[in-house]
């Protein structure tokens, strides 16, 4: 298991020490990455041999909306396009602190505009700030009176950057990766002087009324806990239909674990059942 | 549809009605319903052509703690059993308000101790009521000391006697079934005189911490919605893996409607995966 990173580093150094431990890891053999643009900006095509359904996973990295990439979010893409079918798509989003909020979702838009635009049905799916990053996706789309995407894969999702869900400090012993401390670095590269409650940067606070179906799939053992359980009980009042997954004990993103651990291969047979149930209606 | 009951009705008109309406449903030409005892009351093994595999589903049958029976449950039991393979039997609790809080309770565990002492790995299920029931049977199973069902199916459960969640008024309304006078007068059968907040009565309540994996369905129209709500929060918080999902607009225990409603379809995919998931532990 990673252990708590150290607070103080650059941006630079800590996509360095991220890509280092995510950004070569074998995807396996069926798996090619294939260089494009999406929406003005780089992206890889996560082709798994075999995986020619009809639509499109559109998938946002996590990494507190300033490291990670395509690559280390294809660690995640490839075993939901080889369960379910379905090609993925993953995209280099803009990072703070350099272009910081709304940089990101206006590139996550252009992406789904382009996507609309080739006719191809989409579901969104995306880890931690990339969960956030497809929530407000979502909200954009409306916003920008899109027809959605059909659905939303949410994994751990970060979706408030103000950081008052009860979890960020019951939950921070416990969590073996982050304390608030950490989340609050982020939030203040991608927020920086803007309202940490706007809600395309915290959709947690968003009217969420006529979104498509969501899962939501996260950890006890997180200090994003209350992000996922808000968000479950928000999206259930508001019309929405949510299914939530929380595995005990279970780490931040813990689907990372697939092939490893019984509970992430459990977790991504429900994803991929939700994506495959998405596409077909 | 049905509409929402008169109140007033005496619990023997409410059951006649209740009866009528449910216990002569066609289940199948491959479903056989046979008559035993289990714990010392009245049941109906739920049997399905085919359905042979290892492991038992205790269904414990909804109706406010008052009415409904185990024929009533096996209109919920036996798509559980066909779609899962595994046997179910369906038990006739006794009720309120001739038999009130805790003969339910302890009509369940001698039931699943029965079951237990058979050598079988149990999966409790419940809807309504049931719901409510099963999660008291886990808790009286854990403080008799027993090892506890592997797992428990929740369709719309009804966890609070108290009715204080908010959807006993924000969802009046919309409920095609309930509004808060009818789940009071349940309510007042049930415990009577005594504390609705006892935790065999309102599980809600009850220390959650060591249960096995709980599965939750509700609609979001429903009274009962923040029944589900707040017990998915309650468990994610106490360590207990749970899932929950929530279906927007569907009514009360919306899984009745089987065959009829791709969603209750969908509901009950999710739920035989659980089951066949916590069996095979």
């Amino acid at each position: 298991m990673m252990s708590k990173g150290d607070l103080g580093l650059t941006p630079v150094q800590q996509r360095d020490y991220f890509d280092e431990l995510f950004a070569d890891r074998p995807l396996g053999d069926d798996v090619t990455l294939r260089p494009r643009t999406l929406g003005g900006r780089p992206a890889l095509d996560v082709l798994v041999e075999g995986a020619d359904r009809d639509g499109v996973i559109l998938y946002l990295h996590g990494g507190g909306y300033s490291i990670g990439s395509a690559r280390t979010g294809a660690n995640l893409a490839a075993p939901l396009a080889r369960r379910t079918g379905v090609p993925a798509v993953s995209l280099d989003y803009r990072l703070a602190p350099e272009d910081p909020f709304p940089a990101g979702v206006d590139d996550a838009l252009a992406a789904y505009e382009e996507l609309l635009a080739a006719g191809q049905k989409v579901v969104v799916a995306g880890d931690s700030a990339g969960g956030g990053l497809a929530l407000a996706l979502l909200l954009a789309a409306r916003r920008a009176g899109l027809p959605l995407p059909v659905g939303a894969v949410l994994y751990s999702p970060w979706t408030d950057a103000s950081l008052s869900g009860g979890s960020m400090d019951s939950r921070g012993e416990l969590d073996p990766l982050f304390t608030r401390a950490h989340m609050q670095e982020s939030a203040d590269w991608y927020v920086g002087g803007g309202d940490p409650r706007d809600e395309l940067a915290s959709p947690l606070f968003a009217d969420l009324t006529g979104l498509p179906p969501l899962l939501i799939q996260v950890g006890s053992a997180e200090v994003l806990l209350d992000d996922s359980l808000r968000l479950a009980v928000h999206a259930a009042e508001s019309e929405v239909d949510v299914s939530l997954d929380v595995v005990a004990g279970a780490p931040h993103v813990f689907q990372y674990f697939t092939g490893l651990m019984s509970e992430a291969d459990e977790a991504l047979e429900r994803a991929a059942a939700f994506v495959t149930r998405r596409l077909a209606d």
